[in-house]
């Protein structure tokens, strides 16, 4: 019947916990089961081709399959990561493990696939975009809502597509994609915790969209980068925070919050950037924190639109050296303070470097 | 021409500031100036007619306009904020403040707007809901994303609904109006930082929306209330906080958040209410905080959805007596604890309040 | 391990034809294959469990399940229609055939599943809401954009979430399930023809949605009967018709197209209703075709919105006895039209019965 | 206060009718008035500013603003068509006298306005689009779903950011803003028919969206031609027409609407742009129209999407002459017809340029 075999392309998959590999236990609430993913795939026709297999000659740990809208034939190994995590337990060791294995890997494969939880897959997708520097190959993020032992799930279609992604589409970017939409890494929120479309990119189209035929978008994706070799910054910096401004908080609280060795911190402000302007003793403690080193980016509540200097606040705070981040997401912008704060600059150069795009994550907006 | 004299309403207008008074100054940033609104809107045709004040012989210092879909004439009286706020500096003092002001003028009024500026407007819109008991008439709040000084404006189409709303409908409820839909005030969010569309309420249907017609959803509003006086909560606590919950957060950092004197605090978390459930230290300090009856509420950093029990993390924080808020507004959930912790009640009964649903702020989802 | 039996529904499974059972032919464009879909379903482990099989003693012909979000196993029995059909094909006989098979086997199964085409889908599940009085079990049906023979599809969670509606909810309406929404039957329309989500209630809430949880929207839900037995209506009249208003419709075009034998047609007109108010000749010939009994109703050409007697235009179509149809889709009006013009009535009494709701397929407003 | 003066660009108006100037009759409904317009939109100061008037000392049949966004004065003349016309009353007649007049005061202004009725402003802003040829100048429909006599009204604000826009954009396109956002004219449908947001490009990224700031996306709009003087076609065929298909369309039907002198039709097709595969009859009658001369094209049911040969159907009808118009709008697909087979051109090259992109009205996909 296949007379010609089809070209054959090459996915590592990074299994590293969440939702898609769970089953529920003795309490009724779902865990995740080490050792039992890769098996568990292997018994879906869906994501294991037994006759391609065959006719491939592939491998015992290797996976084989063949999607629609894609021409190629897919085969792909399973990494899991020990112990498994929830996602709300991903942290910067983590991402490091999973950017040098990526790392490791790069020349082997064309094209790899994180299984993650949703709860931190914005954050994730987005320190990865900013931890590879001259990526040319997919990294695909997904996860589910619903697990893949449960019937029915969002699971299996999620990563099909995620494979096909990473293995035959030449989007040099860091990607997550969940629900038929492939959407910017750096990009995402998690705008639904219970319905099957959980992800969004609230400032920024989406990359691609699978239904009958798949639509790329590729006037929004990052250009191919013709020279550079991949490089991999792993050197975070943990000491960054996020605080979320509410009209009560009291000078005592961001004071401790900033102090002790905090070297970066997203603001959460209201409206186009605003933290309330007759509030002088938070000012000042701001000026101090700067004045000390510390890169203090300003992000806004909203769900959409972008940090401006339009109000009277707007300017006392960028007076002091706060750093409007535009329309970034709080994920992106404190993910991009880890890589940047873990550089071995001066402050006024992360400064800078916070205002610049770097992979793509906000739109400068020239008011 | 007009043979009858249609009936008349009166409003009561609460200008506290925000970007729908603004002007640009010197430096080129839109700034209050106080006592030039009510001159201002009394030169627009569309927000006081000068016939309809001859006919029916207004005082002078009330305004009075007839509008679309309202059979009434609407007359209305501005007081002015002094000083005026950019919303950004709206706290428990202005709230009170309102809230008096309102109780006061209660029966002398069909109904009452609140002009504020947008950014906290859901915090205003969510604090004042709880404030009121046995509300029976509409306070409605406004403001605009641009100046009502400036051509075009979203300003004055804005006021004009609200105060049909104010008058002309019946809804017993704390809402707000923008952008053609009325929402139900604590359930809406500022979804968008420059957009006309600003706010939305991302767990709940809209109350009404404008048109050729007006379109109203009363199955979405509150009942009115048959008997019951009009009563004012006023004695709203401030040692309430919220803390965006990251990866990297710190045990010292949670620790000095809540130590000193805060009795209540809102987590955003992941998802459906989780926390990293790797970080017993965490785990502890917040187990502590709510042994020595501090009032810690979980909701959820996505958009959309309600927290709930399914993981192991969110069945821990259930168990040292966190409080899942289903699907409520931080906005919301931060000034309910104002209001259940500026009760004199013991911790269990704070828990048991935040519960329960108290205006229509939440949905309580039966897993 | 399942030491109790779960309780057991029964499913009975229609499969019309439609692009969920379809491969490509020698041409490459996608055909039905007879025959092949019930096997093809066997041995899918979430659309058939040989263990659950095995446990229940389930006879040959019939398939079992077990779904998340339903405590119940679902049996069904797939019962192939000769020859399978393009959904394009799909017209009254049919319906009938369908409407005869379901009521055939009503007291039989607990729901019951259609699978058919997208193309005409909204068609069908209009004219079946109309045909069935006294319904008091879910009628469900679905289809997909990609067929179940392909990898990865929508095929799988479309059927399966199908069963479960049919077998574990009691929603006593024709609904249409795709793309992890529940929809009245009667107010879908197919918006998009090739993105995933295809189908959608421009004028009315959904029903449910699935996700993490299901969620149920029941205040939009029929009530369910208490009494009266399911009759259906197989009467339906052929001579109807749709006719789009466009600016040079001519005379002679208008005049042939109601001519002959046709009793029924529904106009698509501007706006709120509006045909050109200056074509005289138009308005007579409506005039003359109302006049001898044909029963013409008034939709519009927006997706949304509902028709009404706002201008001068739509005040004269009243006038000559044409039937403003409110928020009716041109599918639910056209097929609405079949069965009251199927009925021995008099044209004042269809008149009269498309002006009522009959099955929630529209909503009257009061202008 | 002004020492410089602002540069002044200069709009012609055309108030062809519609909503936005219609006044209740005596019946209660919406009806136009003549010779009024101009002098009510003089009193309102956003239209017309009495101070800049004399500044500027213009002329009597002059207004003039300035708005926001915009650095520069707006000079503007409004020219009422006589008699005014219901939208619904557009067709080619009155669409050729729009493109003289246009074409004659070319030179003399930087940009047109054109205020018409909502019903027929898509089928107005496509054919438009299509008879300019080396347009290099915006052309701006609008309208208001509220007249602008009324209290609130959405007419004041689309008029107003309409001037902006055709006087300050250098947008070389035929479009229509509505409620905030610019769209291109030959993509728009009205979707809804009452709510204020009543216009979408259903298969297009919006062009420019207002709020606090104007956003423009640069992207979507057409290039600005370097070269090649304007010119209007005028030689509309009005023997076009537009059927939708359905399940029980006769022969008979079908031919006597191609019949008489037809010359060119629009299909309005199920999904993918199919017919009844199974109806011979309705084939052969469109195989002889095709055969005669006559240009069939096929667009869609579906609000969204792209008529593609993918089933037996599509197929079916690409072999008879009949042309998938892609993801073209009913109404432009319409008013392309009008002015292709206005030309004096032989079929096959009739066909030919409506499978062309000719003003960015549709997207070719590659399947």
């Amino acid at each position: 019947m296949m007379s010609d075999l089809a070209e054959m392309r090459k996915v590592l998959v990074l299994y590293t916990g969440g939702t898609i590999g769970m089953q529920k236990n003795h309490n009724g609430v779902y865990a995740p089961v080490p050792e039992v993913f890769a098996s568990k795939v292997k018994t879906c026709q869906e994501l294991h081709d037994y006759e391609l297999a065959r006719i491939y000659s592939i491998r015992d740990h290797e996976l084989i399959t063949k999607a629609l809208h894609c021409n190629k034939v897919i085969t792909y190994q399973i990494q899991e990561y020990q112990p498994l995590l929830a996602s709300s337990n991903m942290t910067a060791k983590e991402w490091i493990t999973i950017a040098e294995t990526i790392e490791k890997n790069y020349h082997d494969f064309d094209g790899f696939v994180i299984l993650q939880g949703t709860d931190t897959m914005a954050y994730t997708s987005s320190v990865l975009s900013f931890m590879f520097k001259n990526l040319n190959k997919p990294i695909i993020l997904t996860g589910s809502q619903i697990p893949i032992f449960e019937t029915p799930s969002d699971a299996k279609n999620n990563f099909l597509y995620s494979l096909v992604f990473a293995s035959c589409s030449d989007i040099p970017e860091v990607c997550v994609f969940f629900a038929n939409r492939l959407l910017r890494g750096n990009r995402v929120k998690k705008v639904h915790n219970s319905q099957i479309i959980a992800f969004e990119t609230p400032n920024y189209h989406i990359l691609a969209e699978t239904g009958l035929h798949v639509k790329m978008y590729r006037n929004f994706m990052l250009p191919k980068m013709e020279r550079g070799m991949l490089s991999v910054f792993t050197n975070l910096c943990t000491r960054v925070g996020i605080l979320h401004i509410f009209p009560t908080l009291s000078r005592t609280q961001l004071l401790s919050f900033l102090e002790p060795t905090l070297e970066g911190v997203v603001l959460i402000t209201y409206g186009v950037g605003n933290i309330p302007s007759d509030r002088q003793d938070l000012i000042d403690v701001l000026r101090n924190a700067v004045g000390r080193g510390v890169t203090v980016v300003n992000v806004t509540q909203c769900l959409r639109g972008s940090v401006a200097v339009l109000y009277e606040t707007g300017h006392r705070m960028e007076e002091i050296g706060i750093i409007p981040c535009y329309d970034i997401t709080v994920e992106a912008a404190y993910t991009k303070l880890m890589v940047i704060c873990g550089m071995e600059k001066k402050s006024e150069e992360r400064a800078e470097l916070m205002k610049q795009v770097m992979r793509g994550e906000m739109t400068i907006q020239p008011y």
